[in-house]
């Protein structure tokens, strides 16, 4: 008799975006003639760069003839695509501890946050800050490491982290033991960022405990601040106790194009139930090995492009453009008396509610008097109550008329 | 203290295709002006055809303009293809059971035969048969639903049915309580077929024991005899206890470009431990929704095109090519006496020894005297042991100068 995994039935069933879809469709139903601004999921929506298009269709090309055409290629990626990242997101800024052969190619971010957990156990505890990116919570639900979920909407056995004003959104260490944390910087969803001490006392922390930092530094394309970590192995250990997740996703609008990287650097280690210590790259080699088969050999010529002297200009480009959205949201969401965080080094803006407004019941009149989107902080766990967060990814014209909007909100 | 996931030291360290890539390099090093023609992994030579090809260019350059751009797509992948793949794959071919809905796009089928299982538990008995493909074998030990290895290579906890001459390559019912049950056919590594009333003893089996059979049917492009069935839906029964994985991998050529999908119809169902049944393919469209983010769209684009007049039609002539190759061996390898399975229905021939002689002896007389690289059959199981597997994607000139050399073996 075939057996479910009954870790699946812990999982909420009301989840964020079908819940937000719902209630958007219920409004358009009812008012089908209104135009509704969308700054709610955090894609992108502006064209890949000319010269990614040009790689891209070259990747295409070769694989038109039998002298260039592409097989299989490595699990781990083409050693192009990983020596380009080697070079030029890590050495070009200072980090000289990562090799090409640490950078794992894979086709995004969440597949990544959520098969690393394959290669470790179901003893380990995991720690994530509230309000979190959701993956990396469901994901440790289905993988076994957790209890069901309790009143406050977490799940046992998984430690939580508040962020919030007065920590900066930076959590405090954790005052029970975890084993592996989850740290996101830029943040998503607040959309604030850690400074090098901030992140030095997590990584002094792991190496201490022996934990394993998972670090998913996604938006780190959207620091402006001169100083702010762009990847954890700035911070000097970090090479022993950090796994670093990056994506093309956002800096380089591959949401619909699909391609991330994973960095495991040689000395990362963990446990076995005797106390021995085992390499984890070799480890996450096996199930990438065994368990994908490498990404699209023209969409790894494309994302190799972004590193390219006109790629840059053009992904930096991008990149303004959404800062500037960001910019314009946060002066506007001010001026309309709101508290705002975020969206100077990220793409993501995370207001406060007046009057200790429900984030849902802010959403709801938000959709209601302005017609535009956005996510309710509650969302993204308990701590998130009370904020709201806009993404800074729509076109200029829509962010524009949406502002306009909501500063007539009632 | 971070915890490695202790199941992964269960896996065997000396994976087939690493140890024929050592004893090919040890071989060329040795004869350095020797030209080696690999017949061993399965992996395709010829280019993707003009139609799919236009196709993947026009997705790249939908990507190029903010009007057309496509940013995260359903994770399930896009309707215009799934519809293209439930009408083209399942209904032309007189299956109406399976509805556009029932497909999930993914990125290989090696990574959803190994991602399946985590929607099962781990008390599920997972039933393969020797030989076998061994990703099937990885990811069941991966996920912890095994023991060691023992002496004859077969790990604990997993039931093995041998598929050998006296039982056609198709194994008899398991005698022992198996739960999940991996059948693929055209059979890699066999090369060999089952028929309808072969099937149906495996359908009537899995709804009298509440089992789900895990189908590949990664092959079925290459079935050239009437009656052979290309899906398990063809099956009176199976659309309650049948997932089926399907790719355009070796269909198309996309073995460089990554594209396949999953079927789950609506009535399959697996149980909880109190006994009650649950759908299965929410499951997996929880599974897929949280921890895959969809195929890229130029590449759902090009898989879409295999399904278009032209695109039929260029495809059928890369088959009929990689067919005509595996006839070529087949004939060639029979004149110089040897027994041969597979090859007319499938890219596989799968040979006999001569004199008992050992798969590994056998692979390397032909490294040396031939110079041409196969796969040992013990590779894939102990009832492998004695065969050999030629893949028939090579070049036609490389194929025939193999056979040609492969005659004259002493």
């Amino acid at each position: 008799m075939a057996l479910i995994n009954e870790n699946y039935l812990k999982l909420q069933a009301g989840y964020l975006f079908p819940e937000i879809g719902r209630r958007v469709k219920e409004f358009t139903d009812a008012n089908p003639d209104t135009k509704v601004i969308k700054m709610g999921i955090g894609d992108v929506t502006q064209p890949l760069a000319p010269s990614i298009v040009k790689a891209f269709h070259e990747g295409v090309e070769e694989m038109a003839s039998a002298e260039s055409f592409k097989g299989y290629g490595p699990e781990q990626g083409y050693s192009f695509l990983r020596e380009a990242i080697a070079e030029n997101d890590y050495k070009a800024n200072g980090v000289n501890s990562i090799k090409a052969d640490d950078i794992f190619i894979s086709d995004g971010s969440k597949c990544d946050t959520g098969n690393i957990q394959e290669i470790f156990g179901n003893d380990n505890v995991i720690a994530v800050t509230d309000p979190v990116y959701p993956v990396y919570v469901d994901t440790t639900v289905m993988s076994g490491k957790t209890g069901n979920i309790n009143d406050v909407g977490h799940y046992n056995g998984i430690v939580y982290m508040p962020c919030n004003e007065k920590n900066n959104f930076v959590p405090a260490l954790p005052h029970d033991k975890v084993d592996l944390i989850f740290l996101c910087y830029p943040n998503n969803p607040t959309g604030t960022v850690a400074t090098k001490e901030e992140l030095k006392k997590w990584v002094d922390y792991a190496l201490d405990n022996k934990c394993i930092i998972l670090y998913d530094a996604a938006y780190q394309a959207f620091i402006t601040e001169n100083g702010i970590p762009r990847s954890i192995y700035e911070i000097e250990g970090a090479e022993k106790c950090a796994i670093e997740f990056r994506s093309f996703s956002k800096t380089a609008g591959f949401t619909g194009t699909r391609c991330a990287f994973t960095v495991i650097p040689e000395t990362v280690v963990a446990y076995d139930n005797k106390g021995k210590a085992h390499k984890v790259k070799p480890l996450w080699n096996r199930r990438q090995s065994t368990k994908f088969n490498g990404v699209s050999y023209p969409v790894q010529k494309a994302a190799a492009a972004t590193y390219t002297t006109e790629g840059k200009k053009e992904v930096a480009d991008t990149i303004s453009y959404y800062l500037e959205n960001a910019s314009i949201m946060r002066e506007s969401l001010e001026d309309a008396g709101y508290k705002v965080y975020g969206g100077v080094n990220a793409p993501y803006v995370w207001v406060k509610t007046k009057n200790n407004m429900s984030s849902w019941d802010f959403f709801d009149k938000v959709l209601k008097e302005t017609n535009v989107v956005g996510t309710p902080g509650s969302g993204f766990g308990p701590s998130g109550e009370g904020y709201f967060r806009f993404s800074a990814f729509a076109d200029r014209d829509h962010v524009i008329e949406a502002m306009t909007r909501v500063k007539n909100l009632s």
